[in-house]
């Protein structure tokens, strides 16, 4: 029947301006809340939009407030206490614990009495399935694997033989984890597998993209640090290390062996080559290719922003012959040197 | 036992050419066409090939039959005419309706008599699955998802709750529709999570390929128009809306909240940051990185063509020096000016 | 209990210096080897950490062993003896023969006896698994499929209807081969699918990565040769023909139609445009766009390295500049000889 503002005001460590018996009954977004919904604004861009919303109730900073008369949750930072409103007051809907009658658990397994197991999910022998962990429809948890608590596998979710994931993770459908490093020696001109032993380490609160891969070690392990936050569709080769709290967007590769810092974020379909090292809170750009070490804090970049393609053909003609134009470049200021002293 | 040449023309709306009750078994490429394939040219380039095919038909323009003298269908577009005689020559063939025993189908899912639901499919608490819909095996649908009629999904794809397919979609392996965007609030140097609300809506002919991910709003919805067509390996983020018969080829990744209009073409590994919009008939080429919005349509590029590495070596090292070189180009025209007027 | 030096030297054609009865019971990296550990060095830079190692034997070129007098392996070739050493030492541990109850194989297909059909796994019909393959769990296999000896598909790979994998593959979890080309005529502003009639035909000792595609032939087929290995997160477009002893990294996209030589290697993020030719021992840097045919073999590249996010925005305005900075030196050349010659 909804929560009262006073209720979310402690939840946030904020305070209400307003009626603080309001009762809120949902969370939107600022251009769909309703009268009985609670919103937020962040951003002073959006202040215009404010007069306009229908919304019960809005989290605002005390700056912001003063520009709006309505209910008020007034807090230091209104994105962060919007996030856990929301998660207040939409608890996620599970099934009831159990295993489902079409999952294939292995006698040797190890499941929570809370944990659930969904409908044709497969768990291996001697797989450990912590406390009110949610393995969704059609994952496949292989031996010895650990599932730590509360950790949530939606659907199709593959965590292969002995790989670990930690407390609170969520993994997206479709991430594949502990899949074999690609690592190969020369036979002459003929690639001999090199059998990968390692695992893949998952730390506590991190989220692991759609159809993300990340690979297993070829020794040792592949790490990823507590609370990081993997995008879709990103590739986390063989032995990489990555520092809690990074965060990277989607369709980014990182080769093997590299070593990713703490606190760093990485956009959308950016690369870093194999066995570099990345400092803590490195910031890299979308679409940029890391190459060697980077060894400060920092933002780095190599993207190049598409223009018109007419433009862009009479210029990237000329960047293939640059070397040539700085040649000629210098002669002309040795021609202009000689010139002068004339 | 074959379909005449007539019959094939009045599907095309076009005119025989030759022999009208020739049977036509089966379709086929120019190069591996059998006496009773029929084939197509569209391209000039081609013509070369027409007169050492073994096809006992071709589908021709007016004027490439000029240079043919076998049978012929005579039409604007041959290309368009070849696809729908592959679809009439070779219906897909389906297994029969209903549910196959090993899918777990909630008891409150609605599910179409003329439906099948494959092996190993799962179908959630008020789902609805339409008439002569598809869900093939392994595929995950979760609750209150709808699938329009006859559209297919292919193995394994996943739908996640409340999601929207279409009329007529083809979704291939491994696509996940639905998963979480990626918004996180920061707490310090924490990222909290953003719950995601949304729904993703696909309107109808659309095709989704294998392994390309599209997620949820985190309020709203994730928009794909009506005949969109996605390849593979594409990431959509939260909240974007792609217009109509827009194409998207693959390893394409758009950002969040970015909107993209009717009629583009998106080639290969482009990108596009969030936030911005894209018009109607815009054409971004392959490996380009759209960093702002693109508010005429056209032709658009910043890929770069590889050349012998030795040679590019030389010339990205300039790149890198390329401010300093404009530096040094602006005082020489400097220098010039003096030195002529002296 | 172990294996002599002795047998594992006669496995690599090898010779042993040192304790020739020496028991080793695994292989492991340099730094993690213990005494009852073999392990390798390849590579001059590693010889450093030879000497602290603790392991109980090391494979060695005759050279690197002058410096270390501990057991010793020696092999032309360290890296290719260890990959050996590895899979002597560590046989899979496989299931035993048989298909899971929970399986579901059509019973037209043909399932060798001395194969494994995992949990939860689909055959269908006419499909033919060949002896000692592995099926892992959730894999889809269509019909008229043929798997080749002893190949092993990890969960949740999709082989669709009438693709051909060769013998001793190794497809990992999420891989789907088989997927429709991304093939469509225009009837106007409206895509038309042209249907995709060809197959995937992959040949023998070849492997594919995790949640990687391959998609069929519109007609005729999409080839992967001998012994090609693909990475992750790799697209492979309908009728690409990919030649023998080729390895591509993750996050690579090929377009239809391209034809890769044999013995060619492309790094991360790389693409290659459709219908081109890239000649045999063709070498592709990371994140290069290939846009032409390679008709030598050869390093190509186009990738950028990422550098300080302030210079690079000098630089890359710079580069949109390019073409008028180019006319600019040329005007400059002209007025300078003119200058001179006065």
């Amino acid at each position: 029947m909804g929560t009262t503002l006073t209720e979310l005001a402690r939840l946030v460590q904020g305070s209400v301006r307003g009626e603080a018996g309001f009762l809120v009954e949902q969370a939107n977004s600022l251009d769909r809340a309703g009268p009985r919904d609670i919103t937020f604004v962040a951003n002073a861009r959006y202040l215009d939009d404010l007069n306009g919303t229908r919304a019960g109730a809005v989290i605002l900073t005390e700056a912001d407030a003063t520009h709006f008369s309505g209910n008020a949750l007034i807090v230091a930072n209104p994105q962060l206490a919007f996030a856990r409103v929301c998660a207040h007051l939409h608890p996620l809907s599970m099934p009831p614990p159990g295993v489902h009658p079409s999952a294939v658990v292995d006698a040797r397994a190890q499941v929570a009495p809370s944990a659930i197991v969904g409908p044709g999910a497969v768990v291996g022998p001697d797989a450990m399935i912590g406390a009110g962990v949610w393995i969704g429809p059609g994952c496949i948890i292989g031996s010895q694997v650990v599932i730590g608590e509360r950790s949530r596998l939606m659907a199709h979710v593959v965590v292969h033989d002995a790989c670990i994931v930690g407390r609170d993770c969520l993994l997206q459908p479709g991430a594949v984890i502990g899949a074999d490093g690609f690592g190969f020696a020369r036979d002459g001109s003929r690639w001999i597998k090199q059998p990968q032993f390692g695992r893949v380490v998952i730390g506590d609160e991190a989220e692991v993209g759609a159809n993300t891969t990340i690979d297993r070690g070829t020794f040792g392990d592949t790490v990823i640090g507590d609370r990081v936050k993997l995008d879709n569709l990103i590739h986390i080769a063989h032995n990489v290390r990555i520092g809690e709290d990074t965060a990277i967007a989607a369709c980014v590769g990182i080769a093997g062996s590299t070593v990713v810092g703490k606190r760093c974020t990485i956009a959308g379909q950016a690369g870093i080559i194999g066995h570099v090292e990345i400092a803590d809170d490195v910031h890299i750009t979308a679409a940029s290719a890391v190459m060697s070490s980077l060894t400060e804090a920092g933002v780095y970049s190599s993207g190049i922003r598409a223009e018109p393609a007419a433009d862009w053909r009479r210029n990237v003609v000329r960047l293939q012959q640059l070397d040539e134009l700085a040649r000629r470049l210098k002669k002309l200021e040795q021609t202009i040197q000689r010139l002068s002293k004339e």
